[in-house]
C-alpha cells in the first residue's frame, strides 16, 4: 500500500468536510447564536491540516483499487473525527468521547446519540449533526455506486450503476455521472420531503434537519422524543413515505422519476423489501391490538408502520417506545435492525438483497439434497450469480455475524445485560441508532462507558463500510508495500 | 418416494424399540414396582404394531437414498411416540403431550424436562429416560457414520468414517463395521464412566442412569438438582471428562483406544473444540471471580468448566444456576449452545467441524478481497474442501438460522418473553435441554402451553436430525412417486 497516496486523498477529504462546517457557522450567525466561532475555527483547522497535507503530498502517485479500502475507512473516520470539533470546542458536548461518538454517528448515518437533552441545543449544532448525516449519506450512494463494486465487497458487484429488472440496462456508463444523477434524486427527494413536511405543519428548520435526517436514513432529531415530540400523524406519514424510498435502491428512484415507474414492480429486492415491512407490520398490529394498546386503529396502525420502517431502513426516529410493546415488537425490530435497507439505498445493516440472496441460496442446497446431480443456478432479478458471487455474500454474513457476536461478547464481559449488549451492538453495526435495553428509544447512549463508546463507534465504521472494507485492513497483507 | 418401502422400515424400528421397552419392565419388577405392567403393555403394542406392518409389507421395495429422508425423520418421531405410551399409560406423566415431550426428548439426547418433582419418579420411569437417551445416542452415531454422508447433508459427507488427520486413512471400508466399531466405543466408555461414578460415590443405579445420559450427551438427571444435587466434586470431574470425551469424534476415540492417541493433536476440529472451551471457560473464571460469586477458586473452576463442558456438548447437565452468574455468562453460554459438540460425537447443534469450515471460509473471503484474481482454497484436516461442500455447510447454517429465528418469532408471537423465547429455541433446536429465562437451569418446560411444546418438540427433531433432514421433507418433489 502506498500510504502517501492514501493521505493525500484524506487531505483532500478534510478540506471539503472544512468547507461544509462553513454551513452550521452561517446558521449559527442567522440565529444570532455565539457558537459560529467554534465552527469557523473548526472549518479552518481542517483546513489547514488538509491544505498542508495536499501541498507536502502533491507529488505522491493516483490511488490504486488496492489503496481504497484504507481511504474509505480512513476518510470516514477523519471526517468524523474533523466533525467532532465544534461540538467539543464550543462545549456543548463537553466529552471529546461523546463528540467522537455523536460525530461519527451523524456521518455514519447511525443516529445513535448521548445528548440527553437535545432541545436546549444550539441551532449550529442542531443543524451540523442533521447536515452530517445528509452529507454522510452522499458518502454511502458513491460508494454503493462507484467504489464497493470496484473492491469487490460482499455482492456489490450486483449493484454496479446497473438498473435491476428484467432487461439489465445501464444507468449510465461513467461512474461520475451515475453518482451525479443518484445525488440529483437524493437532493430532489430531500427538497420534496422539506416541503412536505412544511405542509404538513412542521416549522422550516425542522423540516430541513428532518429531511436531512431521513434522506440519509441516519435518525438524529431536534426533539428530545424525536419524532413523536411532534405530536402530528400528519407529519409521521410524511416521514414513513420518505423513510421507505430512502431505504430502496436510488437508482430505481432515477428511473421512476424518467417515467419508468414499472421498475418498482419488477425488483425483487424491492418486492422483498416491501413484502417484509408488509407482513411485520401485520404482525406487530396484531400483537398489539390483541392487548389493546393503543385506544384506536389508526394509533395501531401508524405507530407499528413507522417503527417497522423506521427500523428496517435503519433510520431509528422514535414515535414510541418499543420497549414497552409486546415481546414480539423486541424479536421483529431485532431481526429488522439485522436485516436493513436495500442494496444502493442510504440504509445499514445487512441489506435486503443478501438477505434475498442467502434465502435463496438455503432453499437450492435444500432442494439439492432431492436432487444431488442436478446443476442449480441462483437467479436475481433475471441475472444468475456466479458460485465466487454467492460465496462473497456469504463471507459478508459470516463475517457480520462474526462482529455482532464478538460484540456481544465484549459489552457482556464488561458486565452490561445481555438485551442493552446484543440491542447497542446490533443498532450501531445495523447503523439504526436505538436499540434495546439501557439503550433503547426513550433513553440514549450517554450512560456508557468511554470504552463502550468507542468500541461502538468503531461498530459505526465496520457496519457503515459493509465490514469487508475496515476488517481487510486488519489484515497484514493489506499493509505490505507494492 | 416409495412410502411403502418407509413405512416397512419404521414398523422394523418399532419392533425393536418394543424389545428395548422390556429393559425397563425389568427394572421395575427387580425395584418391585408396580409399573412393569405399563411397559409391557407399550412393548406389545410396539411389537404388534411393528410386526403387523411388516407383514403387510414384506414385498415392499428396499430403500433407496431419496426415501433415506423419510426414515429418518419419521423413524425418530415414532420410536419417540412408541418411547411415550408408557410415561402417559402408568398415568406417571398424565399429560400426553408431556409424555411425547419428555420421550423426544430423550431420543433426540435434548434432556428438556417437563417432570416438576423427577425425585418422586419410580425406578423404571428414571431408567426409560436415560435408556431412551442412550439409545438416541447409537442413533446419532449411526446417523453421522452410515445415514447422513450418503444423503450428502451439510458437510457431513466430511465424517465419512475416515480418519481426519494428515493421512486419511478408512477407519474400515464398511459402513456396517465402522458403526459396529464405534457402538463399541460408546459402550466401553460409558462402562467406563459407570466405574468411574461408582467409584466417585455415586450409587450404581444413578451411576448407569448418569452414564447414559453423558454419552448420549443428553442430559436427564435422577435428581431434581441436576448433577449439582449430588454435590460431589468428584461426580462433577468425572461427569466433566466425560462429556467433554461424548462431545469429540468418536473416532477418535477408536483410534486412541487403538494406540494411535496422536490423532487428538492432528485433528483441527478437536484442537478447534478444545480451545473453545478453553477460552470460554477462562472467560468466565475471570467473569465469576471479580465479583468473587463463589468462595473459592476450585469452586468456580469446576463449576465454570462443568457449565462450558455441559453446554458446548449439549448435554444439558447442571451443577449451577447459570442465569445468576453475571451477564457475559448467558451470552457465553448461548453462544455455545449454537456452537454444539463435534461432528460424530452424540452432541447437538451446529458442529463444531462446520463453526469452522465458516469462520475459515469468511477469513478466505476477506483474503480475496486483497488478492482478487487468486485462488484460495480452504483446507480441513489437510484435505482441499470443494465448493460445492463448502456451499452446503453455508446452506446448513442458512437454515439453521432460519429455523432458529422463525422460533423466536414464533413464541414471541404467543407472548413469551425475548430471552424465554431465544432460550427454549437455542436450548431444543441444539439439542441441550434448559435454555435462559423460565426455562432456565432451576426450572423446566412443565409451564409452558401445549402448542409450544409441540413446536420445541419439533424442534428437537429438527436440530438432531440436521436440519436438512427434515426441512427437505416439507419440499414438495420429496413426496413425487418415482
Amino acid at each position: 500500500m502506498n500510504i502517501r497516496s492514501v493521505v493525500k486523498v484524506l487531505g483532500f477529504l478534510m478540506l471539503v468536510t472544512a468547507g461544509c462546517l462553513l454551513l452550521p457557522a452561517l446558521v449559527s450567525l442567522l440565529y444570532r447564536e455565539g457558537d459560529w466561532v467554534w465552527f469557523l475555527a473548526s472549518a479552518g483547522i481542517g483546513a489547514a491540516v488538509g491544505g498542508i497535507t495536499l501541498v507536502i503530498l502533491r507529488a505522491a502517485p493516483d490511488l490504486r483499487v488496492r489503496e481504497g479500502f484504507a481511504v474509505v475507512a480512513f476518510g470516514w473516520l477523519c471526517v468524523g473525527l474533523l466533525g467532532a470539533l465544534p461540538f467539543w470546542l464550543s462545549g456543548q458536548i463537553p466529552s471529546f468521547t461523546d463528540s467522537v461518538f455523536e460525530s461519527i454517528s451523524g456521518f455514519t448515518t447511525t443516529g445513535a446519540s448521548i445528548l440527553v437533552d437535545i432541545e436546549s441545543r444550539s441551532h449550529g449544532v442542531l443543524f451540523w449533526r442533521a447536515l452530517s448525516h445528509w452529507l454522510g449519506g452522499m458518502g454511502i450512494v458513491l460508494l454503493a455506486v462507484a467504489i464497493l463494486p470496484l473492491l469487490g465487497v460482499g455482492g456489490m458487484q450486483l449493484f454496479r450503476a446497473e438498473v435491476p429488472g428484467p432487461v439489465a440496462e445501464r444507468l449510465t456508463p461513467r461512474i461520475r455521472e451515475t453518482a451525479k444523477l443518484l445525488w440529483a434524486v437524493y437532493f430532489l427527494l430531500t427538497v420534496m420531503e422539506i416541503a412536505a413536511l412544511m405542509i404538513a405543519g412542521m416549522g422550516p428548520f425542522d423540516a430541513v434537519c428532518h429531511s436531512f435526517a431521513t434522506m440519509a436514513t441516519g435518525g438524529f432529531s431536534n426533539h428530545n422524543a424525536s419524532v413523536g415530540g411532534y405530536a402530528t400523524p400528519a407529519v409521521e406519514w410524511v416521514i414513513i413515505v420518505f423513510m421507505f424510498l430512502a431505504g430502496a435502491n436510488f437508482s430505481l428512484h432515477y428511473l421512476a422519476l424518467t417515467g419508468r415507474w414499472r421498475v418498482y414492480l419488477w425488483d425483487e429486492e424491492f418486492r422483498f423489501y416491501s413484502s417484509i415491512i408488509l407482513v411485520t407490520t401485520l404482525m406487530l398490529i396484531v400483537s398489539l391490538a390483541a392487548i389493546q394498546f393503543y385506544p384506536g386503529w389508526q394509533d395501531t396502525i401508524r405507530h407499528a408502520l413507522f417503527q417497522v420502517v423506521s427500523i428496517i431502513t435503519t433510520t431509528g426516529f422514535g414515535t414510541a417506545d418499543y420497549l414497552l410493546w409486546p415481546p414480539l415488537a423486541h424479536a421483529v425490530l431485532l431481526v429488522l435492525m439485522t436485516v436493513g435497507g436495500c442494496a444502493g439505498s442510504t440504509g445499514g445493516g445487512i441489506k435486503v438483497m443478501r438477505v434475498f440472496i442467502l434465502l435463496r441460496h438455503a432453499k437450492l442446497e435444500l432442494k439439492k439434497m432431492l436432487h444431488p446431480r442436478a446443476v442449480f443456478t441462483l437467479w436475481f432479478n433475471g441475472r444468475a450469480l456466479s458460485p465466487a458471487l454467492q460465496t462473497n455474500v456469504l463471507g459478508f454474513f459470516l463475517l457480520y455475524m462474526v462482529v455482532y457476536i464478538a460484540g456481544v461478547l465484549i459489552l457482556t464481559f464488561g458486565g452490561r445485560d445481555i438485551i442493552t449488549s446484543v440491542g447497542a451492538t446490533a443498532a450501531t453495526l445495523g447503523n439504526i441508532g436505538p436499540g434495546l435495553g439501557l439503550v433503547g428509544p426513550a433513553s440514549n447512549y450517554a450512560s456508557l462507558f468511554h470504552w463502550e463508546k468507542w468500541l461502538l463507534i468503531m461498530f459505526m465504521l465496520i457496519g457503515r463500510l459493509e465490514i469487508f472494507t475496515v476488517l481487510v485492513l486488519f489484515l497484514p497483507g493489506a499493509w505490505r508495500r507494492s
